[in-house]
């Protein structure tokens, strides 16, 4: 895996606002920020997309999402947002190093613009779940 | 806490296209897909906005979070994809319970549209990151 910034940074070699850290995650603002208080949380293992984390890493920085949102909450005094983690270029991800942004969403626009060009379950999902479901059994074994 | 249709969902009073399931955890095909293949996974803990889930809740979904991606990357073939969780009607929430939408980015337009209106870091980071780490050390005690 290349070395990143989001590395770098865990590493100490590149400053940062930080917000939060613990033995696998460190926590710090996003310095080009949709919104104030706009926060990335980061796995301290070097994975570029969330498929490729290992479930110590994904229950350590699940278990700390929500101890941030509600830090993020009381210092910004906006109580709404969004939590985002993008995987790949076309998904828009610019560092391919995992990161869950969470991002106020004040009134008045600011924060994350959402494009959600909804359709509907066709015939196919009933064996799109089960293909899924038996991924993930298989999986366990 | 209002019920809801996850809630009732878990509760089994309603169907599902179930993916996954665990003892703290339901994964299913969202109803109204973004792309093929588009899964919502949900703590069965029923809280209605992330910085309300327990941190238990929050570890056991953030662990089967890389797994559930990877059978939905192995199922429908895409590899790009956003991962979203929303809080509060103006952030794009729908349903007042927990629900990490994983949503497939193919080629051509389909999935989550995102609008980035980036900003820059002001004078006030630092105090700002140091208002979060304060509220975030305070909290654990």
């Amino acid at each position: 895996m290349p070395e990143t910034i989001f590395g770098r940074i865990i590493a100490g070699s590149i400053p940062c606002h930080k917000v939060y850290e613990d033995a696998q995650v460190l926590a710090i603002l996003d310095i080009a920020p949709l919104s104030r208080g706009h926060t990335l949380v980061l796995p301290k293992e070097p994975a570029a997309t969330l498929d490729q984390l290992s479930d110590e890493s994904a229950a350590a920085l699940g278990k700390v999402l929500p101890r941030i949102c509600r830090a993020v909450i009381a210092v910004t005094g906006v109580s709404q947002y969004n939590v985002l983690e993008n995987n790949g270029s076309q998904a828009h991800q610019a560092v391919p190093h995992v990161h869950f942004h969470i991002i106020p969403k004040p009134e008045g626009g600011a924060g994350l613009g959402i494009g959600w060009p909804a359709g509907a379950l066709d015939a196919d999902a009933a064996s799109l779940a089960a293909a899924l479901a038996r991924h993930l059994k298989a999986a366990d074994r």
